[in-house]
């Protein structure tokens, strides 16, 4: 008899692995169980799905039961759901959920890819709320679309304000209710603080630091007593890794919920493999677990089980956990750590913000964007990336994470050689740039000081000096600053403050610039330590909005 | 008194070593000797404002002498051209273009970034041809353009490229005439065949493999007696390095032209360095002289030599020559060696051709791009990437650009996590897909067939199995070919030809499927070696075009 390969789930991570298997292995008899009604669906396009952006629910549908036979030789039921797993006995007990009958089912080898949940806390009236995660889902949505003016999308991660923004074009009134101060976790406050402000731009009703109360028959209720009208509730509050069967079976599961396994994708059972939003992967920083339910990384996965399976060499890499998300036209995406994760973890960091344009300024279209860059200061490794824009930010972060994942120093950005035509890039590319200030800063050519230091650094004796024009400085501002445009600053040297020194500009060019004079012509004045505001007054700027959500 | 450094040529290399310079040392007396009437313009903008897509003249200034001054400290003395370098006086003799004398200056160090020029073929006629170097030939341009209705470009390299599409933008009828069989020589000739595609349905008269006779007053008759009308002719042929001054100096020029330096950019005399589209660069993968004639690179060796000259770490790389141009919608871009260049060396390598979606299929305006991979067998290293289509080339050449420079191997690219939702790219990103090609390329599980190699196969006796649908096949086929639908195939291998087959599909993927299927179930018939066509039918046909021009 055949070799019987059995694969739970099957949408990125349980297909992968069975089509690869496939490619490998003519004669395996490969069995593909997933409880919802539909195989390798595009999980991705869900919520462009209810926002009517994709129109048609069958483009969504990347495969069917019936093509993956004809074509891979697969057999693909849907509707079908194991609800047990036989360790010992290898096999698996499987419920059809159409009929409600079960069936047991022999193994050679068990691969779960099973995927990620949506949280659902117990909040009152919760069983009233949608969640996003297969066809099914999406179907729900739609047809609760059809008569809802009002929206309550709970969580700001990457679903919710996919469906926040979805939800908008259907023409839907749409509040999001976040109970951190920011959205998208992933980024640092003052990149998500950009975030918020398109949200809000695009008419959503923000709610940050708000915690929901309970959900009522049209409205929700928040913690604060504001009660919002809610046609339609949605849970989008984060996954949770589906291991529960794994757990029953007895297999390892780690401290953050997932499948434990090694780097073949084997669980604590040789005979049991797991991938995917399920299991837990090892960070590529620190090496230690980490929850990352992402679909690229779940085909990749799938893939390289398959081959662990056929006895091929194979061996897992730590994740980076790349990834992008839209938002009403503005490109967020982030690789590796946040500054907050940094700090949380007590790690020493270097941060750099820039505000580059997408392409070269002279030629028409170009757009500004946010750029975050964290750095160790002993060894200048990259330790992760944020960027927030309306073009090019996924290209750069691309390029970050592919330096980062093989050991690109941050000073290496400079040398990479990208490509150039004043439509897409810069001659001087956004990633060079980083570059060129992270080896500034490893040499001890700048120092600079962060959007948050400010304040106490002021409370310390420091004055701010603006070097923009006077214009800039008379439209805003930073409280207490003094004026001395760049272009002047070396015939008015004796005008500079005494002691410490904090210059800004814009952005932080016309700063490093400035403090590169002042640092070279010290002993002309009585300043002492100079720092160059980080980012310019456009971090600064989006740093106080992040500290104060209610201020712009 | 201050050391005074002096460098010839403000644009790219010149202007970013000025401004390091200026950063790196306050006292320094920096001149700066440019022969045209500015500096630090955006050369690569040029053709764009012939074509009223950059509308403002102004727009291409982006620094003046007197901004310099004011913000730099800068001596910018424009119209000034240095006649000659006393090295062993260490003094450069200037000429001031507007009243015509000349003056000796004196340096302590002197860099050489006088760039390249273009070159002007000994054609009857050639003084009518204008080029387009600087801001005074744009203007030249603009004005020829203005009572112009026809015109000529000479040369289909990126500016001729550019020039031709600009001057269609205004509204001329333009013919391209380009003496060898291709535009865009960084591309092999089934991908500068979708450019000519590109060019001829653009409306530009496209002339491959013609010579220009002569240029009349009012046209330009080719070699093969056609003529054409041209109230407008330009010569964009190529640049050669602008090295008369340092060659009647002594200083060492290498075989290529370009001036001689060493990794820190110095030039034969220790005093003297040089760098920008005037130097040789050393190349990547072999170590060899090069000539790459690109604002990143310019930019890049500008700020080197400014910390070499001031004592700091520095030490070059050599040069990929990534690059990208637009042509009328596409992106065209490349990074390495291409394939010609390969096989002219004698050197061994793979190709893997595939034509990717540059984001998911199932979200709206999805768009299919072509890529090219070359690696080398015995090592797995990138060798080189090319890539033409509407969206999202630009991005993955970079990725592959910033893998191959720091020795990432070819299915290396398999594990990249590059960011994605369906908007912005694909789970399966075509940078992973060609990592993944790479990879069963190098393990033997598949083995491919080149475009141009099918015709010796089938002269040798092979047969052409097409596994795509009956429809594919009778809307257009490969001559001889015999179809069985990929879905048919396991239930019909006792037709699969005798001997050898070379399988194809449309792009690959389902060439390869079937290659699979063929490979496990040899001794079910009486097939042998099998190989898949790489890149399908679409690599096929473009193919045939490169190598019949006139044929689509």
């Amino acid at each position: 008899m055949n070799r019987r390969i059995v694969i739970v789930g099957g949408v990125a991570g349980g297909m992968s692995a069975a089509t690869r298997l496939r490619r490998l292995d003519e004669d395996a008899d490969i069995v593909v169980l997933e409880r919802s009604g539909n195989v390798s669906f595009a999980n991705c396009g869900l919520p462009y799905h209810v926002g009517g952006v994709i129109e048609r629910r069958s483009s969504l549908l990347l495969q069917t039961p019936e093509s993956l036979r004809t074509r891979f030789g697969l057999d693909v039921r849907v509707r079908h759901e194991v609800v047990g797993i036989d360790a010992a006995a290898r096999t698996v007990e499987v419920r059809d959920l159409d009929d409600d009958t079960t069936y047991v089912l022999g193994y050679d080898e068990l691969v779960l890819s099973p995927g990620a949940r949506p949280v659902r806390p117990p909040l009152p009236g919760i069983e009233r709320a949608l969640s996003l995660r297969d066809v099914e889902d999406a179907d729900a949505l739609v047809a609760a679309v059809a008569g809802a003016h009002t929206a309550v999308v709970v969580g700001g991660g990457f679903i919710g304000i996919e469906l926040a923004e979805n939800l908008v074009h259907r023409g839907i009134r749409v509040a999001l209710v976040e109970a951190t101060p920011q959205v998208m976790a992933p980024l640092d406050p003052e990149l998500a603080s950009l975030v918020h402000d398109r949200l809000k731009a695009s008419g959503v009703d923000l709610r940050l630091g708000s915690a929901v109360a309970s959900i009522g028959s049209d409205d929700v209720t928040l913690a604060d007593g504001s009660v919002l009208p809610a046609d339609l509730v949605v849970a989008a509050i984060g996954v949770r890794p589906e291991s529960g069967l794994a757990k029953a079976a007895g297999l390892r599961i780690g401290e953050r919920g997932g499948i434990l396994v090694d780097d073949r994708f084997a669980t604590s059972d040789p005979h049991i493999h797991a991938v995917g939003d399920a299991v837990e992967k090892s960070d590529a920083l620190d090496g230690q677990p980490a929850l990352v339910p992402l679909a690229q990384t779940a085909n990749l996965q799938g893939r390289l089980v398959a081959d662990a399976i056929m006895g091929r060499p194979v061996r897992g890499r730590g994740v980076l956990g790349t990834a992008v998300v839209g938002v009403f036209g503005l490109q967020v995406a982030a690789t590796g750590w946040n500054e907050k994760r940094l700090r949380g973890a007590g790690r020493s960091y270097r941060v750099i913000h820039t505000h580059p344009a997408d392409h070269a300024g002279y030629y028409p279209g170009a757009v500004q964007m946010a750029l975050k860059l964290l750095v160790d200061p002993a060894t200048d490794r990259i330790l992760g990336a944020q960027g927030v824009g309306e073009a090019g930010v996924d290209k750069r972060i691309d390029v970050i994470a592919t330096a980062m994942a093989n050991d690109v120093p941050a000073s290496g950005l400079a040398e990479l050689e990208l490509a150039y035509a004043p439509q897409f890039a810069s001659a001087k590319d956004p990633v060079n740039m980083l570059g060129w200030v992270a080896s500034d800063m490893r040499d001890g050519l700048v120092e600079t000081i962060q959007w948050h230091e400010v304040a106490d650094a002021v409370a310390a004796g420091a004055t701010v000096l603006d070097v923009r024009t006077e214009k800039e400085h008379r439209d805003e501002s930073i409280p207490g600053s003094v004026l001395i445009p760049l272009d002047e600053l070396r015939g008015r040297l004796g005008e500079v403050p005494s002691g410490e020194v904090v210059v800004h500009c814009a952005v932080g060019l016309r700063g490093y610039l400035a403090t590169r004079i002042l640092e070279q012509r010290r002993g002309e004045g009585s300043w002492t330590r100079v720092r160059n505001l980080d980012g310019g007054m456009k971090t600064w700027l989006a740093g106080q909005y992040a500290e104060s959500p209610s201020r712009p």
